[in-house]
């Protein structure tokens, strides 16, 4: 009794959705729709209900879904009773997955029906699991090896909960990341860091040029399990915006979906975008995409998709983070210095990699960990402070440790500034490509290759050269038949006008179908490298 | 070293404005402009400069000042290096004034010239005053009986801090309530709580109707010294406006500042907003407030006041709270259930006294804590939590007892609630007056007036004022004869002796027999309002 100690957690985020914004929907494909104040009802009764199965606070509860509205319940209901969400990259190999589910000690799983097979292929080994909670979208029963319990009955069977006091500092989610080496890394985010990335991000969106608000409905274009859908589950909420989950990924679908609901506010990766603009119908429907907010992340977004997705009406911001970080650090919204600039000049900035969103601390730093100038030139690495940073990897105090050199989170992303403040990420540190001791930054060479009307996607790999060190392979998806000649005729132009340097142009050009990709649909540098 | 433990302080607020606002505003009248980026580094100075001359982590400093450039200063540097920044009211008495800086063991001092002599007052009993900080506008150097300093050499002299790590919760700000009984109660804040209630008040003034936004200039004309200027010297940070100071108030000389600074952005009482509409000047400028954003609080908006605002082309939303509470609770911003009505129906709700802003749970209850229904008709009282609420009233645990009953914060306001979930304030459950924005706390005026030889029994209440909101009356039973005259003359010498305030002394004066009772003997206020 007395005063009341308020902690940063989830739940709070709905109850704001729910009492301000009780209308708004959560609308999943054609299948199923809950206004904000029916799915509050509906997490509470989820929460009550697991907590009857035997979740208790600390249990981990893996997710294997697609982009449902049973994944936004578990987003809130299993924090929520103080129990911990694993979001599980379903892209993985099989194999690779069960492994995190391993490594994380899951002890409950809501899985998806067409999933249910491949979780099998653990039962062996899954000693930990006390139960699975299946579901499908027909609402039929879905049995699985394990003590097995049915999604929609939980969802409705349980009581209005007692309020539960969770504290913030409580671990609310853990996920892996790949990076491009090694195994998997684990990293994890508790309530307050939600609260807080939510908080910051709803506000920065609402800033120009994006603006974002209640008037807006999201889809995102994100996977559910790749870094909290980039935290806008939990974002919705904040802003008050209705909020549509497209399922499974179908650009077919989803050009469909935003016509039929309206949606006027999406994040992805450069990709998807890609690939929506150019499928059959989205010159059918080219008037869903007049003023489509879009925040672009993920990967470097090429110059000329910027500029196509810009004709169309499109109204891009960039933006920028990582697994490690729940993730959004930067956003290339205006700062003052940009805003009285031309719309030609503000667009060049907004395409950047932008400039920290509040409370977020974002600095380009040489090696002696001092800001590099601002001119566009000397390349730094992108080191951060914000107050919703993964603590750790999970059990890997080694990989930790570099980390969280100098107390500053080390993205191991190479960066100039230009006078303005904005950050441009120039290269990965581990696809830097060195030749002749200097580096090519790979992806600026690949966006101005990208510029060429003939490129659709282009990928750059460093290859061992004995002479140099490395040199540059550029991989390319044409836009129908294109010579090898032409291209390097286009970059001789580029150097001749200052955007390129002369030892940059790759040595080998390599025409391809389709690039490979990772399991968050960025391009698989890896492969490319051994196919190189 | 590892991983950083970002800490929510105000000095972070400021960071990310000079980082992202860099060239934006801070103006003070025609004299004085700064650039953001500029105000950080003269706060930084001004910063270290303190703790030179001595200040301690957790010392108080007063401030005694208009609301100029030199108090924004205050608001970042005093809590910047862990010392409390007790914003004095200078509205007081002079006697009541100095106890609250006796009461809060104020250790510093900024004060402006012409506030140096009714410090002096002070002298033979503030002992415990290791400083005084003095300016003047003039950067003539003041003198005083205390060992001085000369604020603009601190301002200019001090060195770049290094960095400081204050913890989020400690102490930040204290200030004196008078609110609803007679001694002034201290209410205390924390960086965590500032920086909180900062985020939420910018992301809600970022939703409709108000839409703030870095396109704004602000200039609120609430004194500094009221309950953080209700927020807005540090959300403007977060918001990226210019931010105008008015010094002390004038309503000639604001609108001639807003006419010239291109104010876009204010928040006030609504006899401010009355001052300013009825000046003279108000019809020559009527241009300048076309647009304007007007937040209204501390006090019920009179629907007249508020429709004549709206034929003008300002654009109202009323906010709540109160010194306990930092003060932002509810704002009448859209929620979803009104965004659809009429702009004639969205205005009814816009002037009530609106919904919980982003993570403040605010209730109307009953006298079993229970929500009253949302019928506009059955009366509760307002309570909250959120994470910005003081934790106690400063050495007062009973009241703090009382404040914190049931660990909701009881704010002691009647309220009934609309079918759309918006709060409307019917009443005040104590005994307070609130004129022109200000209390007058009819316990310390009902104790000077009884100190006449000639009154027997004494009460103030409150009438209804169309220009100051509510105006006292005194209910007076006479010892033999006496006359009104006489009484005004006793009062006057008070306030010569800085025991009243000019602007306290009734309007009017009613003899009376005997004074109502309720069962428990004390004087029934109700009875007597209604007589009055």
């Amino acid at each position: 009794m007395g005063y009341y100690n308020y902690n940063l957690t989830v739940d709070k985020l709905l109850d704001y959705g729910a009492t301000v914004y009780p209308n708004r929907e959560i609308v999943y494909k054609d299948r199923r729709r809950y206004t904000f104040s029916l799915f509050r009802e509906r997490v509470e009764s989820l929460s009550s209900s697991l907590e009857k199965i035997g979740v208790k606070p600390g249990d981990k509860v893996a997710v294997v879904d697609w982009d449902t509205d049973v994944y936004m319940s578990a987003y809130y209901a299993v924090p929520s009773i103080g129990a911990v969400l694993h979001t599980v990259n379903v892209r993985y190999p099989p194999e690779v997955m069960l492994k995190t589910v391993l490594h994380a000690e899951d002890k409950w799983v809501i899985i998806r029906d067409e999933f249910v097979p491949l979780l099998e292929k653990g039962k062996n080994f899954l000693n930990g699991i006390k139960g699975v909670i299946t579901y499908s979208d027909e609402k039929e029963k879905v049995k699985t090896s394990f003590p097995t319990y049915d999604f929609w009955e939980l969802q409705e069977s349980g009581e209005k909960l007692p309020p539960h006091e969770i504290k913030e500092d409580m671990q609310a989610t853990v996920f892996y990341t790949s990076g491009t080496t090694g195994d998997p890394k684990g990293v994890w985010f508790t309530h307050r860091d939600l609260v807080l990335h939510s908080m910051s991000v709803a506000l920065t969106t609402s800033k120009p040029p994006l603006r974002s608000s209640q008037d807006d409905t999201f889809m995102i274009l994100v996977p559910m399990f790749h870094v909290h859908q980039w935290g806008f589950p939990y974002v919705t909420m904040l802003v008050g915006s209705n909020y549509v989950l497209p399922g499974r990924y179908d650009p077919a679908m989803e050009i469909e979906l935003m016509r039929k609901e309206h949606v006027t506010f999406s994040a992805m990766v450069p990709t998807i975008l890609f690939m929506i603009l150019s499928h059959p119908n989205a010159m059918k429907y080219s008037d869903v995409f007049k003023g489509w907010k879009v925040m672009i992340g993920g990967a470097a977004l090429p110059t000329g998709l910027a500029y196509s997705a810009r004709k169309m009406g499109i109204n891009i911001a960039v933006g920028y983070g990582m697994s490690e970080t729940a993730p959004v650090l930067t956003v290339a919204y205006y700062n003052s210095l940009v805003e009285g600039l031309s719309e030609d000049e503000k667009f060049v900035q907004q395409i950047k990699t932008g400039i920290p969103i509040p409370l977020a601390q974002v600095r380009v730093v040489d090696e002696n960990g001092r800001d590099v100038p601002r001119d566009e030139k000397t390349v730094g690495e992108i080191v951060a402070r914000s107050p919703w940073l993964t603590r750790s990897y999970y059990k890997d105090p080694e990989r930790t440790e570099r980390l969280w050199k100098d107390s500053w989170l080390h993205t191991g992303d190479l960066a100039v500034v230009d006078k303005y403040g904005y950050i441009r990420i120039v290269d990965r540190d581990k696809d830097a490509i060195k030749s002749g001791g200097e580096f090519i930054p790979s992806l600026i060479l690949e966006d101005v290759i990208s510029t060429h009307p003939k490129v659709g996607e282009i990928a750059i790999v460093g290859v061992k050269d004995e002479k140099w060190g490395e040199r540059p392979v550029a991989f390319i998806v044409p836009k129908g038949e294109v010579k090898e000649d032409e291209i390097r005729e286009f970059l001789m132009k580029k150097v001749e006008e200052g955007k390129l340097q002369k030892w940059w142009i790759p040595d080998k050009f390599v025409f391809v179908k389709e690039l490979p990709r990772t399991s968050t649909n960025k391009i698989d540098k890896k492969i490319l490298r051994s196919m190189a």
